[in-house]
């Protein structure tokens, strides 16, 4: 007989009390072995979202959701391993040039990624636009890459957290995402499950991020920080800003290009800032203190990684990426000073364009995207290019070019734009 | 294309703010629809019990929820209708006597009445046990009985607001009963689909009630009769006490029994006491206000009705009832005043002597239940019999007899006992 019944456990949480270790045990394993029904789980996700949760309540429900699948191990490498999380973002292609360059700097890094679901990109989805690529291995071709490349970004096997996958795409149809227990225990519970021996996160805030408030992302940064400390992972969150775009680019071919361009030495000054900010924790982290990833940067190490990690997983880092059909550019309507450019507006417009997805089946379009030609602060001149919009289906532009509108401010020239920092806190 | 989605008017209410009524004439007709499905309603109903409804938005979902299915018209019948309705309590056997009775005072009582579910018992559980009784009429056979013989107890058709069916075996499963938004809506949707003039509420509090607390008692009446105002129905509530259960019976067979007792012109007075309280008011929101409902159960009006009633659906009225096999006395420990007898601690021991069921599909036996030979305010002596369990099944005794520990008190002879009132407020 069950130690438990659904209803019990829900009516304990919508009466805001904390539920007991055994009720967590046994409601995650519950549901993942179909005991409990989809209908009981989300009337409970919805109850953890209003009611919150306990730091004792979300490490127990993490450990559960942990223990619902395998645990990797990767302490036979012989260097350390740090992973980075991005709660995710609009042209957030940070982890393409992150991994290979702290892996040029000696230490491991097991990236599991995902696909990207509404307006914020999957890291895969951009990668696979790299002809031949691969996003699936095992966990031995896992180990043996981290082993002699430094650097694996792949996706999360079936055997991972079961329990999260089920109640992720739950929460994803009933309302339920934003909760920051759940948030935090999904994020957390594949990272502690995949054994990195220390994780950054980059918390994003802002319009385009799935915190919009200040206060909600130190709350999940502090969350997780805290988990991920709990389960002897050495954890560390930047908070940094998602009111803009990060670069020039949103789309994957085009994420991957710009990309690259940081990978050997140029790129825009922001997404090399947060590139070197985020390996400099991972390094410390890790306990490489005597390695600058600048010099990673400079000395080619990086793009030498970026190639031999690309190749390990069957891609062509020399070959065409592909290129969108038909383009459309946006003239800007006045002279001035770029002030505003929001990151939801672009991401929208981007997903509109087809580089994300509606639903978890649908494919996304390699070359799709926003270009932007300018940033906040950019002097701007009247008819010149301030985005390109690409997209293989010309019938998709209408609806992006809606998604732009009110997007941007172009103030009087002379306007002095005062830029908020990227990087707006760190929480260890 | 959809004029909403689920994620959108659950994320809407989340936020506590109201829904529109595009937003709940869709939910409710996509639910019923299966265009919604049940992980996402669960989810929207959790969300509505913490963060409530307006008094309008209560008004259009229940309106949403008649339009999911057919309306009944009494409008053809020679007399005013009437219909009462309870919350439910323990030992509430009030419809059996009621219905007969205004009947007999020139009301037509169309009575849609159902099972029970957990301690509270069921109207049709209990007329079930009379030998020959069915509880199914079609809606012409409802019509043709009230003109003929005034008065019906039947089973709600399929075709009566089917939004609420599939929404209250949702919420019996995930923990999101108690939301007096969708107890009102439900309760009300079926009475106004069902078509009476005037309707009176008889709401319930106390242990043996859903609503433990008066100030959720209110709130539940005055939802209530604001929405039968709303849509036309001349509505009024009375609130009463279920603290104590009614009567001296709960059960099924024996329940009728006592109700026979009343019509009569005997039976306990607290059964009397309610049926002509709720008599009255149910003569008088139709209208009827000079005949008084006592002298319809001295003359025997109300007696012939009843046997014409239960005639008219296939029910023997001069049949024995059927009888449980076994029983058991438990019998009073000290002398002295009872001065407690606990609604919830009869309706489990009634339950689980089987006069109830656990699960929708069960059956229940017609004998079982509990007799209680005091009420509170009485002497009793060390050793008199104080209850008679009734079951089928002997093994169910010690559960039941469990169920009655700390239920009552007994307290030295000489103890003034306060009773407190049956009938607590009037809400019109």
């Amino acid at each position: 007989m069950s130690p438990h019944d659904a209803v019990e456990v829900i009516i304990a949480k919508r009466g805001g009390g904390a539920l007991s270790d055994s009720q967590i045990d046994w409601v995650v394993d519950a549901y993942t072995r179909g005991e409990v029904a989809d209908e009981q789980m989300s009337s409970l996700a919805m109850a953890i979202l209003l009611n919150g949760m306990s730091r004792a309540e979300i490490a127990r429900w993490t450990n559960a959701m942990i223990a619902s699948g395998e645990r990797m191990d990767f302490s036979s490498l012989s260097r350390p391993t740090a992973d980075k999380h991005s709660t995710g973002g609009v042209g957030d292609k940070i982890t393409l040039p992150l991994a290979p360059l702290v892996a040029a700097c000696g230490v491991a890094v097991p990236q599991l990624s995902g696909r990207g679901l509404g307006h914020t990109g999957g890291t895969l989805d951009k990668l696979e636009s790299i002809p031949g690529w691969r996003a699936s291995l095992s966990n031995a071709e896992m180990l043996a890459q981290l082993e002699a490349v430094g650097a694996v970004i792949c996706a999360a096997g079936d055997g991972l957290a079961p329990a999260d996958k089920k109640l992720y795409a739950l929460r994803d149809v009933t309302g339920t995402v934003e909760a920051i227990p759940l948030i935090a225990s999904s994020i957390m519970s594949k990272k502690i499950a995949e054994g990195t021996g220390s994780l950054v996160l980059d918390v994003k805030v802002g319009t385009g991020a799935f915190m919009k408030s200040e206060a909600d992302a130190r709350e999940l940064a502090r969350t997780m920080v805290d988990l991920g400390t709990d389960a002897g992972v050495r954890t560390v969150a930047l908070l940094t800003d998602m009111s803009t775009p990060l670069g020039l680019t949103a789309g994957n071919a085009i994420e991957v290009a710009e990309s690259v361009e940081v990978l050997a030495g140029g790129g825009p000054a922001d997404v090399v800032e947060l590139t070197l900010a985020l390996a400099r924790e991972m390094l410390t982290a890790a306990g490489v203190t005597d390695i600058d990833p600048a010099d990673a940067l400079a000395s080619g190490k990086a793009m030498d990684a970026w190639n031999a990690m690309i190749r390990a997983q069957g891609g062509d880092p020399t070959a065409a990426l592909p290129v969108a059909r038909e383009s459309q550019v946006v003239t800007a309507p006045s002279s001035g000073v770029l002030t505003r450019l929001d990151a939801m507006a672009v991401g929208l417009a981007a997903w509109r364009l087809g580089a994300g997805r509606a639903r978890k089946e649908d494919p996304v379009q390699a070359g799709a995207g926003v270009v932007w030609h300018a940033r906040p602060g950019d002097t701007v001149t009247a008819g010149q290019p301030l985005f390109t919009l690409l997209t293989d289906e010309p019938a998709r532009f209408d609806r992006a070019l809606g998604s732009l509108v009110g997007g941007y401010d172009i103030s009087p020239a002379g306007t002095v734009h005062s830029a908020s920092p990227l990087i707006i806190d760190r929480i260890s």
